[in-house]
């Protein structure tokens, strides 16, 4: 990193603060008034483990953005601010630095949340970005992993496995897809779509939510275990995208299509009397959400194949450093 | 990482995150009630960069969570609760883990601070630890970099370049340094004592501060710059530990006593009419501060050697990977 930390900071990031609790981020602190419950989260991308060095370094900075707002509206919160911690590589050009600001300026804009301060540092190894994100609470209560009743409809927006197709075809594994596939799919991987629009639904009609981030079958499992009962889900019914169903048509089975994760969809329940209202709501905000199963009493998630057997799935896989 | 990101957690951090709005780090997002303003500020340090490969892993934690808490120190907040993102190399050995999740736990309870949530990746670079720290300020004003006025005194709490005599004794190059010598000075670098206590002081009676890590005199530039004034200090007056004092009795002028960094001291500006309350709050809370130059009309700040003439320091030097 040739220039320092300070003239980084104010050239590239300062015009993004424009709040004036981020004091310019020309301070130690950021400063900002709450009057009541804050939702906040943290997550960090590691290049080479959540992304790839060649991604293009826009689509890092928003992917680094935009998981964070993920898990902000899985719990039913509406985006407010961000601190940056970019963590550059010596050996990366620092030209890109500036395309990196662009992106996560679009992002800020197109998401409408504010830059509140950050930290740059030099490192020997790959490009690292944590940010930690605030919200506020659509409604009083702030959805928990853990409020997931026996009875409940399982339900989850958009759809899922298209970053896993994302990611096979940069890989040069699904060699023959057609071109439209291949780039919705990258897009999926490289700049997913948080369900920010979603959060007032979950607030408002979920018991336990979670965002769909480590694969659909390990985040039910986290919901299962958090909550005390068990999730049956029918793999039938999971909302996969036209890209996904291009897939399946030319391939064998699921591949990892519903256990790869990175789909930054919300995964939640929901009594059965909010189905009607959950379906409004969705076409409302302009987001799609299917029911795909039930929570029972019992323990663990399962995810039921045609024939009605538990298929095995994993979970985490999309970490390319494992 | 042999284990994976859900067990981690559960087992060594989540007994640490008591507070109910962490939700037993078990969920997508930490949930906190705030009436009013919230000092916010974020700080990482990587392996090669902020600490050595070989610094106990203990101290990494501690010194993780201690520069955060510093940056709060000086913006006259008491700490409430912190996020941690631990960014953990897979050539590691993970029996670490649980000895890094113990040096925290024992900060959190030395510092009274809550554990929020956080998350846990792998990567294949150095070790990285980012932190965000939350506090509640201590008075109505959170004092500024930007609110320096000509005629204040500029003040430092503590002493100046130790973690610098810590660094170069573990590099070994102060082979004849008394043991009690190394002992602290190698204590000052890899466990800084962030100023808590001296945070009302800061609350009440300055009109800027920062807390000093990128070196006294870049620092103070900092302030000068933000404030649009001069700030002048006098070397002479730059508290020193007997540490210091016996490297300068042993060599030839400052080395990089007063440029180098990582002193975690608190850097403020105050009127002068503040003089004697100052004094004897600082008593009163057990952190020395001293008064060390003034403010002036003007720009930059200058460090003035015992002839009168400025002495030429760096700054950010400190970092082992420039």
């Amino acid at each position: 990193m040739p220039a320092d930390e300070f003239d980084v900071i104010r050239s590239l990031f300062a015009p993004l603060a424009t709040h004036a609790g981020a004091r310019g981020l020309a301070d130690d602190a950021a400063v900002i008034t709450v009057d009541g419950d804050l939702v906040v989260t943290t997550d960090a991308i590691v290049e080479g483990v959540h992304f790839r060095g060649d991604d293009p370094i826009e689509t890092v900075a928003k992917k680094a953005l935009r998981v964070n707002l993920s898990d902000l509206a899985a719990k039913g919160a509406k985006p407010a601010g961000a601190l940056l911690t970019l963590i550059w590589p010596n050996q990366r050009p620092s030209d890109e630095m500036a395309a990196f600001a662009r992106g996560l300026a679009e992002d800020l804009e197109r998401y409408d949340v504010a830059l509140w301060g950050g930290d740059t540092t030099a490192t020997t190894g790959p490009l690292t970005v944590s940010i930690t994100a605030f919200g506020l609470p659509l409604c009083e209560r702030v959805p928990a992993r853990a409020d997931a009743k026996p009875g409940d409809d399982v339900w989850v927006t958009g759809s899922i496995g298209d970053a896993w197709l994302g990611f096979e075809t940069l890989e040069g594994r699904w060699p023959d897809a057609a071109e439209a596939c291949r780039t919705c799919a990258i897009a999926r991987y490289q700049t997913p779509e948080p369900r920010v629009a979603f959060a007032e639904i979950v607030a408002r009609y979920a018991n336990a939510s979670i965002d769909v981030s480590d694969g659909l079958a390990a985040d039910a499992a986290k919901i299962a275990t958090a909550s005390g009962v068990a999730l049956r889900i029918e793999a039938e019914t999971i909302p996969l995208s036209e890209v996904a169903r291009a897939w399946r048509a030319a391939h064998a089975g699921y591949g990892r299509l519903l256990d790869w994760g990175d789909d930054y969809e919300i995964l939640f329940t929901a009594g059965r009397e909010h189905r009607a209202a959950i379906e409004t709501g969705a076409l409302a905000v302009g987001v799609a959400a299917k029911r795909i199963g039930a929570v029972q009493a019992g323990a663990g998630a399962r995810v039921l194949g045609a024939d009605g057997a538990p298929m095995v799935l994993g979970g985490h896989a999309h970490r390319l450093g494992r």
